[in-house]
This record gives C-alpha cells, sequence and structure tokens, in this order.
C-alpha cells in the first residue's frame, strides 16, 4: 500500500542485518516513523506497547521475532522460550500462536546450524502468506460491497471499526480489502470510521484511507448506531482477533454493539479475517480470553501541542476506577457472513469449518 | 448536593445584583469553577459553550437569562428578542423552550414595572420546580433499584451515560437521582460510567458520583456493550433531552447502542427526566431536531499537562472529515419504562401522557 504515494509494508526484513524495521503506529497519524526491532525484547515490545498491532500484523512480527531470536540461540531450549516470550506478549488474537507454532514445528525439524536461515524463509512465507490471504480477502468481499444499494444521491457507505486495513496487516488489510479491491476497480465508496476509544486505532484508519484516496469521515463510537438507524450505513466491517469454532467473533471493544445495531437496521454485518484467526480450540466466544489492559489507555490521551509536538492530557486522575477491556465478543446470530481468503460462509460451526480450508 | 463536602447547586442567583453564578462544566473534573453570567450574551454563551449542560439545567439557566435580560429591557419586544436568542443555543433539549415559554408567559402579563422582579421570582420558580422533579423521580425510582437482583458476590450495579446527576439539574439529578436516593438510604450500588465521547461528560459523572461518595468506573463508551452481555450490568440508567408523544427518546448520542445491548441481555433500560422534557408536539422521534457540533469536538481533546494546567492535544487534523451528532433517538420499543416526577409508565402514547400529568 501507499505512504505519500510510495507503495510499502508495515513489516521490513533484513535477514543479513538479522532485523527487521516495523512502521511504528503509536507514532501515526502525526509521523511515519520506522522502529528497528533487531532482538527479541524489542520484538515483544513492539507488539506488547502496540507499536505493531492488529491480529495478522501481531502474527507476522511474531514470526519475524522468532527469527531474530533464532540469530541467536537457535537451540531448541532457545526458541521455546522465545516462543513463550512472544506469545505472552497479548492473549487475544490467535494468530500470534499460530505464527509461533508454525514457526516452531518449522525450525525443531531442522538441524541446529540451518535453523537460522530457515527462521528467515518461514517468517517471510509467513508475512507473504499474509499478504495474499489479505488479497483473497479483497476479492471476496468486493461482490458484496458491489451488492449494496445505497439510496440515490450517495455512495455506498461502509462503517469500519478500530483499524482492520493494511496496518492492521503486512498489506491490504482484511476488513479493509474489498474497500481497496472494490475502489482499485472504479466503485465510488464512503468509509465511516469510528474513533475506537480508547486507543484511537480510527485515527489510523482515517490516515491509511486518505493515504490510498479513500472519502472517509470519523466519528465518536457513539455515533455508529445513529448513523445506522437512520439508512446512513449500508454494512459493516470489522476484523477480528479470535474466531471461535461456532462463529462468535472476538474483536476490538465495541463491535458487538456495532453488530446489535447492524441487525436491529437490517443491515449486513461482515466479518473478514485469515483463516489463521480461527481457532477450532475455541468452541464458543466464552473460552476467548479478553485482555484488560491499563486505564491510563483511558486516562491519558495522545496527540500534538499547539507547536505540533507529541504531546499527551490527562483526562481523569489516576486514582478513578477504570476498566479497560481490550475486546469484546460478537455472537455469531449478529454476523451475516465471515470471509477468509478461503471465500465466504455463514458464522456458523458449518461455515467457520469450510472457511478453514476452502471449498472441498 | 455535595462539592468538597459542602452543599450546593449548580446555579446561584443573586436578583439584587442581577446576575447568576454558574459552576463552570467545561473547568471539571479539574477545577471548580464559578462563572458570572450578567448579561444575555452571556447566559447564551454559558448554554451554547456548555458551561452550563443537561436538559433540565439547561432550561432553569435559560429563565434566569430571561430575567438577567429583564433586567435591562423588559419590554415585549426585549423579552421575545432574549428569548429568541436563548431559544437559539441548542436545538435539541426541549425543556430550554418549555422554560422560555413559561417565562414569556408569566412576564408578559404582568405591567412592564414589575417584570424585572417577577423574572427573578418566575425564575427561582422554575430552579425549585427543577429540584422538586429531581427529588420525585429520585423516590419513583428507587424502588426499580431495589428491585434488581445481582449475582451474589457484588452489589447491585448500573450503567449510566453522559451525565444525567445533579451537574445536568438544579440539584440531585435525574437518571441519578435515583442512586442518591438508594445509597442515602443505605443501599450497596456501584456506577459503571461512560467515558461519553466526545465531550466526556462521563468525566463529569465519575466527579459528581465521588463527590458523593458512590463507587463508580470508567468505561470506554464501545466497552459497555461487553459488560452489558457479560452479566456484569443489572440495569441501564439515562436521562432524556427530549421525549417525544410515542415514547421515542431523543438523549446524548450514545443512549440507542446500550439500549440495544440491554434488549439484547434482557436487562432494564430506564430513561429519567423532568415531565417538561416530553413534547407531544413531537409525536414521534423522526420530528426530534439532532444538534449537530463541531467537529473540533473530536478532534481535540482538552485535560491537564504533566504540570497540571489546564491544556489540550489535537488528534486529529483540522481537515480530516469529522461529523459529530450530539444526541441519537432510542425507538419506544428499546425502553423498559420511563420516570418522570409523576411517576414510572412504559414508553407508550399513553405512558407518556401519564408521565406529563401524574395520575388522573
Amino acid at each position: 500500500m501507499l505512504i505519500d504515494g510510495v507503495a510499502t509494508r508495515t513489516v521490513r526484513a533484513d535477514p543479513a542485518a538479522g532485523l527487521i524495521e516495523v512502521l511504528d503506529q503509536t507514532a501515526l497519524p502525526h509521523q511515519v516513523r520506522w522502529v528497528v526491532v533487531d532482538t527479541l525484547a524489542a520484538a515483544a515490545h513492539a507488539i506488547t506497547t502496540m507499536q505493531v498491532r492488529g491480529a495478522p500484523l501481531i502474527g507476522a512480527t511474531a514470526a519475524y521475532g522468532m527469527a531474530v531470536a533464532a540469530g541467536r540461540d537457535a537451540s531448541d531450549a532457545g526458541l521455546h522460550a522465545a516462543a513463550a516470550t512472544l506469545a505472552a506478549t497479548r492473549p487475544t488474537a490467535v494468530n500470534l500462536s499460530w505464527a509461533l507454532h508454525r514457526m516452531l514445528g518449522r525450525l525443531l525439524a531442522e538441524p541446529l546450524p540451518d535453523r537460522a536461515i530457515w527462521a528467515w524463509r518461514e517468517a517471510d512465507a509467513i508475512a507473504e502468506h499474509d499478504v495474499a490471504a489479505s488479497t483473497a480477502i479483497g476479492a471476496h468481499g468486493e461482490p458484496l460491497l458491489r451488492r449494496l444499494r445505497p439510496p440515490a444521491g450517495r455512495p455506498a457507505s461502509v462503517l469500519t471499526h478500530c483499524n482492520a486495513g493494511w496496518l492492521a496487516t503486512v498489506d491490504r488489510g482484511t476488513a479493509l480489502a474489498p474497500v481497496y479491491a472494490a475502489t482499485d476497480a472504479g466503485l465510488e465508496l464512503h468509509v465511516w470510521v469510528s474513533e475506537t476509544r480508547p486507543r484511537n486505532q480510527g485515527l489510523l484508519t482515517a490516515w491509511e484511507l486518505d493515504q490510498q484516496g479513500v472519502p472517509c469521515t470519523v466519528i465518536a463510537d457513539n455515533a455508529c448506531g445513529e448513523l445506522i438507524r437512520s439508512g446512513q450505513v449500508d454494512a459493516v466491517l470489522v476484523g477480528a482477533d479470535r474466531i471461535a469454532a461456532n462463529g462468535d467473533v472476538a474483536n476490538k471493544i465495541g463491535t458487538y454493539l456495532k453488530a446489535l445495531a447492524c441487525v436491529d437496521a437490517g443491515i449486513p454485518c461482515y466479518v473478514l479475517a485469515p483463516a489463521s484467526t480461527i481457532d477450532i480450540g475455541s468452541l464458543t466466544g466464552a473460552a476467548i480470553p479478553i485482555e484488560e489492559r491499563d486505564g491510563d489507555e483511558l486516562r491519558v490521551v495522545h496527540g500534538l501541542d499547539a507547536a505540533g509536538e507529541a504531546s499527551s492530557v490527562r483526562q481523569l486522575a489516576a486514582e478513578v476506577p477504570v476498566y479497560n477491556p481490550a475486546f469484546d465478543v460478537t455472537p455469531a446470530r449478529l454476523i451475516t457472513a465471515i470471509v477468509t481468503e478461503h471465500g465466504v460462509a455463514p458464522a456458523t460451526t458449518d461455515g467457520v469449518s469450510r472457511l478453514m480450508r476452502g471449498p472441498a
């Protein structure tokens, strides 16, 4: 995708130097800054602090983190320890453990001297797999957008929550992949972007859409219901952090409320994610661990001061009690369909099973 | 109610000096500051900029604004002009026009020399009426809270949106009036407080509850759905800015989403407001004008800098498109009951009719 018109990806690997560079999403939308990740600790830090975020990108970054770690210690014990460190960074996105298991399985099968080089190849393969999955999600999702029938006088208008665009993946995005596929092919679309408190990933989405030339409007999370109810939204598109075997979806906190509004208004709610987001070990959403993050994410707001420098303000005193779950669970019954690289299917046990493997 | 343990109200009238003082809610929760309103323009400014906010308090402040204006020009033309200026400040809260009509009707019936003094008496009467209404709402609502049956191990827990406490009224509050009535009488309660982007009135609610010694926890608006779905909330209590004849309710943007979650989880959603909030001229919610406010309310966030001084940060550039409706409409079918000073009734045409007048 494009930053200032130049094609790029969210993570750049340099195997010869034993490092990767990641686009620092805590500096966006104000500043384009790349962070060098050349140690296991730096990889874990990048994920924990949300310099990289988005379930697919967390998976790819963890894979590269294993490659960085394998350059120093590729022993069985070293690889297991590195995987454990990375697995502990964030609990909800299952792509993380998927990528770590794939890396471990591949590397432990190789003789020790070859592991470091294979680690980079396997991490690259995971990254390429992610780009291919995103591209396929875009292709499967595009017809869903072409099918929307907005009222006369305005283009089709979709609402997305959090950031499930190319910033959340290696490239192309998940929920936004069909938007890019459709607008690249000439369809006129408008995107409503929810702010996504407390981390404000909607600001990333607005920045990303603007970079790609897609018209969008930012709204408060609270405004999503009224927009949907009053007929200004034709579909909701969201990503996922973990999809249970029955089609329940854990995604950014606030997703459930949008899905309720979709059902009430009779518009579709689509969940778009790579198959690596599916966790058949979680039979229902009740089995998915929900990350609780620091209350300071609500208490302190980041932005730019009058001089345009990075700054922050405290809006709540440290002693005010805050509860800050990062994800919620949207029951399958509220989801119109799930889209993976293998196609489109209903949010049912059978549908999810098909979405893991593609058509029989 | 109490500020630092001292009983107070949100507006203090000084008829001899021809002015009122209002608690500046744009400075809260960081600073307790009183603003002198001694001109019509200052009264309009206080309402427009939300130094005073909350439908009942807007009504009372407008009434006092008429008294301030009448001190300079109590002619028919002067009073009509003052009412027009105040009516134009904010479009959604109908208590505003209710108070202005009551002031105009009273004053135009008096001979010119007596109008200024009657203006203060009538504004005082409106303020006292508001306190009495809030107190009665508390009394009618308290049994609803006593009826809640939380799971073993935690106190009854209610969720409120925006601020419908004593800061939104002259005293006692609307949605929070039953909370104060119940906790004053010894019932243990916990309140979940939604942040209420973009103006963050939840921070006012948390401050107000803390001043009264009621335990509360602040959450992102996005977290309300998951909290309700997972059984951590026993009831939602909200105020109203305008109640249509059929029971549809305009209230702070985001209310509709909470009501949807209540229905999905099978918990009650109560709307509490004085009868002056009812507008039988609006047959349904579709007739209620929804105020759209400046997009900078999302783009710029206010708080304290590291030194504890009032400060702000820009989180979105001025050119990023923002849509910022201040209210939404919750359909009557999602509301369990409406509470006014006249009692508790269903959100139906018949129920609303009874809530305007009290029992026949």
